[in-house]
């Protein structure tokens, strides 16, 4: 039985769409970490791409088929690919991707050295048009913050809280997602771990005693960081910071003073 | 035109449905607080009634109707007239409603006294059968708690963070939420306030310092107070805390021994 | 006693900040609609300023006061006035605000003209500073859209489906939300109600049929009516669609050819 | 350096906790599923004993090493070893956990065969204390309603939507989430998929609207179907229709008349 394919009707509104695709799914995907290790995980996937005003509607299992070939390695060198596939299959000029997912790095206690995953959550997302290939990363890392006004204002104390930093970038060259992750944990009064012993909880509440930071310091702190990496060519920086006064957060926000 | 009401055709399968109707929308209430100020704020409904196995179906319009009749004013009193007009409308025998709402008090700060409003998230829920009516409520309570085992080890600071106690209860005779709230906030290391000046920020965090207590002291201390409230006839407590040294929480729960 | 103020100690890093403040907190406000009547609903808030390179640290506490300050009224004419007082009070050159919070409309179901309230969620953001006020509003509007391709297709039915259309947009000149609200709705296959009867079940559906639409026409069809729309200078449009043969969403996205 | 361990003081409040421990790790972990394939996902885990009333304080980390070590075997003949390991290592009387992940399947399009993998939310839960293990599984399953009032009263068409069923049980012998997962799509109008070509897309329109739905239905449907499953000794299901005429849903909720 032929079915009609009512996406090919020609449109008479004469009005180009700038994104139009899958939203919000869930699939497995293997990633490739620093160590060459490769790691299976789940992203949250949108694909779009623009359609011609001509036409009443793009193809969305097509999509899907997509993902579904190129799951087993999802990675810096790939996507190009995919977003190449995604033109060409849905006959478009520009197409986006976005992959947002949990990635676990196992991490060691500082003191006891024990080992246990930590989950950060890695975005990765992009455009390729006739223009070339525009792609950026995001890494969100949980850190502590201890309040320097607090600590220099009591006799005894300083309020501390959870905070999340979320850093995006772009690169030219080489930059894992560990490197940032280690120089944003280094912005805050201390990292955090899944799994630790007294030994480690004594260290970490000094260590943050000991470096206090607002919000404005985490971000000044890593954009000089971010400023002299070799090959992170633009970037934005928020701290959002859990408050253990408030019940609202504290927030702070940097760009990259480098075109995008 | 007359249009066929399917909802009451029979149903052969013989199977009663325990509860059936509409599940979260958000409508605009008002409730009393213990000044007896009317407060407008947005509740999020559940309401739901039981289905005779000869029954196809429930009217769901119906449900609508009732909450637009009684947004003017829900309370603890009204509350029994809403779940009656559910069994009366809908021919049920059990009749179930669940209303979740911030509920804003103004809040002053400990030293400053500057007033805020700070929410607190409310939920008032029930079932009314031939045996009668049996109310719960519940209020979420942010605080800050700061770690006993970290102050004790750590020769300066001590790790602390926003924690939600949660409690859950059921009265005979009168007992506001502002009471149960209070009661929750003296649980704590210390409480939150939306807003907070540097004079509050020393008392706070002092005040923090010197009252450490870990999830379980916070479940505890809570449930000597609620045991001693001569309204509350049952209890459940969560406490759980945002840890800053984790990327996950710690959590305590403990129920009321009397029976529910 | 005299508390040092750590947030006005001089930094020595010479990094502008370009946002910091107060993120994520809930207050009571009040806002007008077309009919000229106050409604109460609660809004969640952002509030920042930029920061500049010689301060440490910005006043957390001063954002909230202004809010307390303006809660009675939130609407386009104290917008300004509340962004000036982030700028005078906090000595900073921008300031940045952003509220969404739940806007209630009376709605008649199409047949049986019964009322029930139907909330829509709508954000207002902007920036001052030394260039002037740039302001932005959207909308949120649940609705209906039957799949062409299924109509067409199939012998019988076709899927619908809740879906969603977000419209971010700039005025000069007045424009009600309302009236964007009207426009999104009639640019879906049917729109929604809280409280239909079966007479509006069967107008809704039967709309549906005769009005398929996949979320490039919806798109399309409201970029034509804000085009044409007097007082509106730019929009963004999507639509994002819970699509009944899929578990995740179609999705379209239109941005106004006219500039920011 | 000997490190004071406060959990281990001696409290004289003399009340026992019902549950302490961790709340909200996300972990990676290996499950099995019914071809014997192992799957790797990511779990969000809950575990928690219960407290001597003497005791201070439980140990947070040993649960994390817990499911550390058991990461690599999640499953039901697993988890009495993960709980009996919580009791040992945390001399509890005891223990109970919760492990939500997202599971998997290949799924193929019932005409075209195309095959996509489609994810379903599951959770496994449970206690272990003097008297035995008492575990619980859940899936949630998101399939296609249509309305029978909708289809009956209107001249075309018919409302349809997104709903999802969500099945939780205790089993007695072998029954895979595969088993249960196919007797929910069955009670409903249609099943969903990831990836759908035009002749599915007909065949999945027409077959919903040949096979109309209330929640009602859905849950007295999949009663019938787990009332007759010889290994399934307990279920709860609900059904939650994202209805496509209203901005909230339609939800149906049966018990098993089984004793837990």
């Amino acid at each position: 039985m032929l079915l009609d394919d009512v996406h090919k009707y020609k449109d008479e509104r004469r009005i180009p769409i700038d994104q139009v695709g899958i939203k919000g799914i869930k699939y497995p995907i293997t990633i490739a970490d620093k160590l060459d290790r490769a790691q299976q995980t789940i992203a949250t996937i949108n694909m779009f791409v623009d359609l011609h005003p001509d036409r009443k509607g793009t193809h969305m299992s097509r999509f899907v088929e997509i993902i579904h070939e190129y799951r087993h390695a999802v990675h810096l060198e790939t996507i190009p690919l995919i977003l190449q596939a995604m033109r060409d299959r849905l006959d478009a000029r520009s197409a986006y991707l976005d992959f947002s997912f949990p990635f676990f790095l196992p991490k060691k206690a500082p003191v006891s050295e024990l080992v246990g995953y930590f989950d950060y959550q890695c975005r990765f997302w992009g455009k390729l048009d006739e223009k070339g290939l525009d792609l950026f990363r995001a890494v969100t890392v949980p850190v502590a913050t201890l309040c320097p006004c607090s600590k220099q204002i009591s006799d005894r104390g300083a309020h501390n809280q959870r905070s999340v930093i979320t850093v995006s970038f772009r690169t030219k060259g080489l930059c894992w997602m560990e490197e940032v992750i280690l120089m944003a944990e280094g912005s805050a009064s201390a990292p955090l771990f899944s799994l630790v012993k007294r030994s480690d909880e004594k260290f970490l509440t000094e260590a943050a005693y000991d470096k206090p930071c607002f919000v404005e310091d985490v971000v000044r702190e890593l954009a000089l960081k971010l400023d002299a990496h070799p090959s992170i060519t633009w970037y934005a920086i928020e701290a959002d910071s859990s408050e253990s006064i408030h019940n609202h957060n504290a927030y702070a926000f940097i760009k990259s003073k480098k075109p995008v």
